[in-house]
C-alpha cells in the first residue's frame, strides 16, 4: 500500500537506498519447478550496470545478486524468492550542503513534504538505483515467459533530438546505446560527447515489445493490460508519458485508418499495439516511454532551502547525462513483470476456457 | 483482481452491460461526515450523457443514479455506498450477426479469447457505457476533494487535426466539446459534421488538470502518483496515450530547460507537471491523454468470425464519432479517484508529519 | 480496505443497510461458463430467510435476489456479477431514544467513535441482514465448487448448553435449527421456547464441512487455508471462536495422539480438520464456530448515552433470540467463498504442476 | 497474494527456508520518524529464540537481526524496512530418507501436492523458524503502538492438561514458560521433564492481551478486528484454534449474562473481549489460541512415501516438545501487526472524526 510492491499475483516488494548497505526483493508467486540461478538474473543486471561506456554515470557498482530462498536444487519451489545486491561503492562524502537544500526537479521537495524525514545521501529512496532490484525480478518473470514462448525485448527509439528507427535485434546488444540502428550510433556517440561538455543532460525515448503474448491477457475494466503497461512504466524514475501502439498519433488518425483488419492470414496492421479493449490480441505488445532529461546537471540552479530560504544548487557527483541509456532493461522488466502477473492471473480465472477460433498474429 | 475495481482504499468496483437490466458500483472507504446527495452526482453524470448534441450518439439514456447504501440523513457514514443507474435505452435489436463475428479494433475478438463467452449485445462489459459508474463514483471523490480545496478539472486540447489552446475555465463549460476556447467552437463543429458525413471517426487528446493539491501524494516506489494517473487515466476506453506535464517533449529537452527552479516565491515553471520523483510537489498536476478514434464506422471492414473464416463488418447503432467528446468527465473522474485514494494513504502512514518548510505553487 | 470486499481472486464486495432501500454484492472473479441462475443462489437465502419459524426473527423480509450482469444466456461470463436484494419490511417506527443511545454489547458504541455519525435504523450496517449478500454470493461459489466435486454443508452442534451429536446430512434439512439428529429437535424447541418466555438470549456452535477438496489449498506463510477460515467465519456477526479439527481439544492432547498417520488406504483419522501446514491435505475440512447470545433483548441493561450520561436500555423489535439458528448457511457460504478463492489462488501459481503421488481421503 | 504478505497499510513481507542460507522480511508503511534500532528487535528476537532453555529445542540460532533500509540517523524514513537474519546453524545432514517421505502431520504431504517440488531440509518455507521474522516485524509495530499508549503482551494460559490462572507480568517475564502464575512453575518443569521421557510432545493455549487500545479500530463487514485477529493468529504454525473474549464460552451464556453493561465509570465486564461489532470497543482486547503438539517426535509412525507405499517414520532432530513454549512473543507479534494496521487503516479513513463521548474502559 505504501507503493513498494508491484502486481497482484506475481508481486516483487523491494527495498534499499542508493547509499544504505544493501538493495532487496521478494518475488512471491512465482511458479514452482522453474530452473533459475543467479547467472539468469546476473545477465539482465550487467545490461542495466552503470559505468560500462563513458555515456552513462562512472560510478561503479558490481550488482552482484544473491537468491537467499525460493529455490532449491536449481529449480523453484513456489514459495517467497528473496534477492539481495549489497553496495559496495558508497563514498563518504560531506553532504553538508545537500541535507538542507531541495535539488531543482529532484524528488527532495516531496520526499521532504511527505515524509518529514528523509535519507539525503544520493537521493536515498527515490535514486535510480532502485531499478536495480526491478531488473533483478523481472529476470525472473522473463525466463517464466520464455517458458511460455513469450521474448520481451525493448530499443532506444529516440535520444534527445534523434529520432531511430527500428532495423534488427541483433544490433540493439552490440552498442552502449541499445540502438537498433548500427549505422546511427556514431552520431548518438557524438551528440553525448557535445552535451557533456556542455554539462547538460537530455531525455530519451525507448519502446519495449512483447512477441508471443496469447490473447486474453489484461482484465476489464479497471486493471486492462495497457493501463497496467502504464502503471509499471510510468513507475520507472524519470518516464514523464506512456503510449499504447500508436499513441498520441491516434488523436490525429480517423477510424478507417486506426482498426487493424484482419484476414484469416492475421491482422493487416498493429495501431492498437496488441491490445483490443484492454486485453492483448495476440499481436505484439507495443509501448513507447518518454525519459524527462535527468536534473543531475553541473550548472546551476536557482532554488530554496527547508527554511524557505533561496539558494543555488550545482548538483556534483557521478550522474548520467541521459537516464534512457541504461533504461532499457528496466523497461523490459517493468513489461514483464506485468505480462507474467495477467498471466497468472487471466490462468486463474479461464484456465478452463478453450475456443476453436484460430489465434491471429 | 479481475479488474472491476479501482484504488486501494478509497475503492470503487463497478459492474454492468451495456444492454443489461443495471449499472452499478460500490465505493468503499468515503470519509464519514461528507454531506452528499444524488444531485451531486447527477451534475458530472449530465456532463457525461450520451444525446446531448448531434456530435454525439443518439442513443438516449437518462442516467439516472440512486445512492442505495451508505449515506443517511444527507451526509456519508463511512459504510460502503451502493450506487445504481437502470438501463432504459435497450432497444431489442437482431445481433444475429454479429454474434459470430468480430468488429475490427473492438474486444469482440480479445474477449472471445479470454472468456470464451461473451454478451455481445453492444459491446457488453467492453461498452464504455461502464465510464457512467466512473462518473458517478468521480463525484464522491470532487465532493470530499473540493472540501480540502482541491479542484479537478478537464478540457478538450485537440480534436483530430485540430489543437485546440486553454483560454479559459468557463469558456469549456458553454460548449457541448469542453473546448476551452469558444472561437474555435465553430471550427470543431464543421469538422463534426464533415465527418459524419464521411462515415467515419476521429481521435481526440484531453487535458485534465488538478489544482491545490498537496505536497506529499504518492507512493514510492511502484505507487508514484504519476504511475497511478496512468493506470487510471489509461483504462479509459479508446486511451491510447498519456503524459504527465511535458510528456512526450521531454524526450527533446534538455536538462537545464526541464529542470523547474524554485524560489521562495514559487517554482518557475510546471514542465513536471506537478510530481517530482513519483509525489505531488504542490504545483497543479497536469496530464494529457490520447483517444483512439471508435471502429464503430458504418465504412465495411474485413474480420473473421468465431470459425475463422473471413467477414466483412459494417457497425451499424448509434455510434459517437469522436468518443473523446464525451471523455472530459470521465478523465475528471479517474483522476479525481486517484488523488482521493492517495490523499487517504498519504493521511494514513504520515499523519503526524509537520514541516515548516513553505508550500510553494 | 474499508472492509467491504472478501477473498482476493474470486472477490465478494457488498453494500447495505438493514433499513436502507436494498442490499446489494458485486462478485468478481467467477469462471466464465458456469450456469447459473437466480434460483440457484434463491435456495440458500430461503434457508437464512428470517420468519420461517418461531424460534427466529418475525421480521419477514422475501430476501429475493435479482441477478443485474455478469450471467448471459444462462451462464457466467467472466465479467463481474451484480447482486441486489430490495429491503421490503422497514416498518417505520420511532428511534427517537435509540439514537442517542448505546445498546449494552451491539456495535452502537463502537461505530460511534469510529464514525461520528451512523445509521442507528436497527443497527444500520453493524445489522446481521447484510448476511443476505453473503450467503447469495457463496451460493455461486458453491456452484462452482460443486462442478469440481467439492460440496460444503453445515450444521449446529450446540445450542446454548446442549450438544449435538452428528447423525445424518438428511436430518439437517428437516428440522428449523440445522439439528444434525432428529431424536433432538424436541429438545430444542422446548429449550427455545423457554428462552423466550425468560425473554432471554443464548450462544450456539456450529459446524461446516467441506468434501471433496483436493491436496494443495491454501498459501504459505500468512495466507494458511485456516487462517483464512478463521478470517472468513470469524467476521460472522456474533461470532467469538473459531476452531478447525480438533481446536483447543488440541491443548491437552499429545502429539502421538493427534498426529494424523497415513496409510496407502488413507488417513487414520483427522484431527487436523483437514489442514496440514496451512494447506488442504485432501481429507474433510472441518470448522467450528461459536457464536454469542444476541444482545438485542428486552431484559432492561445498564449502558450511556452519546453524552455520557446513565440510561436504562430494553431493545424492543424483533429479534432472533438464538442468532446461531439461521447461522448454518452464512457459515456455510463463508466456507465457500473462502474456498473457491483459494482454488483459483493454487490453480493461478500452481496450474503446471501435477504428481503421481495418490490422493488419501 | 502467494501468502507471504501479512497486512493491507502496515504490511510485512518475509521469506526464508529454515536451512536457507537467510531469513528476511520487508517492513512497509511504517510512519516515518519512529526512533528504531537493531536492538529494539533483537529484544523479542531473544525472548522467542530456541535453545535457551532445556524444554526447547536445542538447535542454537543466535537470531542476529540487521536493518538494511528504512532508517536513517536512528529514525525511520517512512520507505520500506528491508530485515535480515543470516542462518547459522544448519548442520548438514543426511536427509537421504526424509526427501522421498512424508512425516504425519507435517506440511509434507500438502506442500508436495501443492508445489510437485519442496525444500525438504528441515520443513524449509513451512518451519516454524519463519516465525523470527515474524517477531522481528512484530516489534517494530510494538515500537509505535507504545508510542500510541498501546501495550501488547501475552502468557501461557495453559501447558497440555496444565490450566494456568493470571497473576501478573512481571511472573511471566521471569520464566521461560511465559508463565504469569510462579508458583506453577515447577509444575510445568516436572511436567515436561516427564514428556520428554515419554519421548511425546502436548499443546498449549496462549493468551494475548493488548491495553490501551482505542475504540474505532476494525472495519466492517469482512476486515472486524477479531475477524482479523483471527486471520494473524490463526496463521501460526501449530494454531488450531482462535478465541475472542469468552470465545466458545459464549455458546452455553445468556445474552443477559454476556452482554456488557455500560456505566459512565466504564464497562462492567468483558465478556466481549474489546471488540462490539467487529470493532474496538476500548476495553482491552483478549485473545486466545490453541496450539497443537508438535508432530516432530521420535516415536514411529505410520505413512506413505511419495510412491504411495506404506513407510514408518521417525522424526530425529531437534525440535520442541512443546512448540506453545516458545509462542508467545509469536502471537504478540501476530497481535502487535493486526492492531498497526487497522490503526493506520482506521485514520486514513477517519483522521477527521471527533466525538464528545468520553472513552470508558
Amino acid at each position: 500500500m505504501s507503493g513498494n510492491t508491484f502486481g497482484k499475483l506475481f508481486t516483487v516488494t523491494t527495498f534499499g537506498e542508493s547509499h544504505g548497505p544493501a538493495l532487496g526483493a521478494i518475488v512471491d508467486g512465482c511458479p514452482p519447478g522453474l530452473p533459475l540461478t543467479e547467472a539468469d538474473l546476473q545477465r539482465d543486471l550487467d545490461r542495466r550496470r552503470p559505468g560500462t561506456s563513458r555515456h552513462t554515470t562512472q560510478r561503479r557498482e558490481p550488482d552482484r545478486v544473491k537468491i537467499l530462498s525460493g529455490v532449491f536444487e536449481g529449480v523453484t519451489t513456489g514459495t517467497a524468492i528473496g534477492l539481495l545486491i549489497e553496495n559496495t561503492d558508497q563514498r563518504s562524502k560531506d553532504y553538508g550542503n545537500i541535507k538542507d537544500q531541495f535539488r531543482p526537479a529532484h524528488a527532495d521537495y516531496s520526499y521532504h513534504h511527505k515524509y518529514g524525514v528523509r535519507d539525503y545521501r544520493g537521493g536515498g529512496r527515490s535514486s535510480a538505483r532502485e531499478t536495480a532490484m526491478r531488473v533483478a525480478a523481472g529476470a525472473i518473470a522473463k525466463q517464466y515467459l520464455a517458458s511460455q514462448g513469450i521474448a520481451v525485448r525493448g530499443y532506444m527509439s529516440q535520444l534527445g533530438p534523434i529520432e531511430i528507427d527500428f532495423q534488427s535485434w541483433e544490433a540493439v546488444g552490440e552498442n552502449a546505446f541499445f540502438c537498433p540502428d548500427p549505422e546511427r550510433v556514431a552520431e548518438l556517440e557524438a551528440y553525448m560527447d557535445q552535451l557533456r561538455r556542455d554539462q547538460d543532460s537530455v531525455g530519451a525515448k525507448i519502446t519495449v515489445v512483447a512477441e508471443g503474448v496469447p490473447p486474453g491477457l489484461g482484465e476489464p475494466v479497471f486493471d486492462r493490460l495497457d493501463a497496467e503497461l502504464a502503471h509499471g512504466l510510468m513507475s520507472i524514475n524519470a518516464v514523464k508519458g506512456v503510449e499504447i501502439g500508436d499513441g498520441f498519433a491516434s488523436v490525429a488518425q480517423r477510424g478507417s485508418e486506426h482498426r487493424d483488419e484482419m484476414t484469416p492470414e492475421g491482422f493487416l496492421s498493429n495501431h492498437a499495439g496488441g491490445v483490443l479493449g484492454g486485453i492483448s490480441s495476440g499481436q505484439a505488445i507495443v509501448a513507447h516511454l518518454a525519459l524527462k532529461p535527468t536534473s543531475s546537471i553541473t550548472t546551476p540552479g536557482r532554488s530554496i532551502d527547508v527554511h524557505g530560504n533561496p539558494v543555488e544548487v550545482i548538483t556534483k557527483g557521478r550522474h548520467d547525462p541521459c537516464v534512457g541509456i541504461r533504461a532499457t532493461p528496466i523497461a523490459e522488466a517493468m513489461m514483464a513483470l506485468t505480462l507474467m502477473d495477467h498471466l497468472l492471473r487471466h490462468r486463474a480465472q479461464n484456465a478452463d476456457v478453450s475456443v476453436a477460433t484460430p489465434v491471429l498474429r
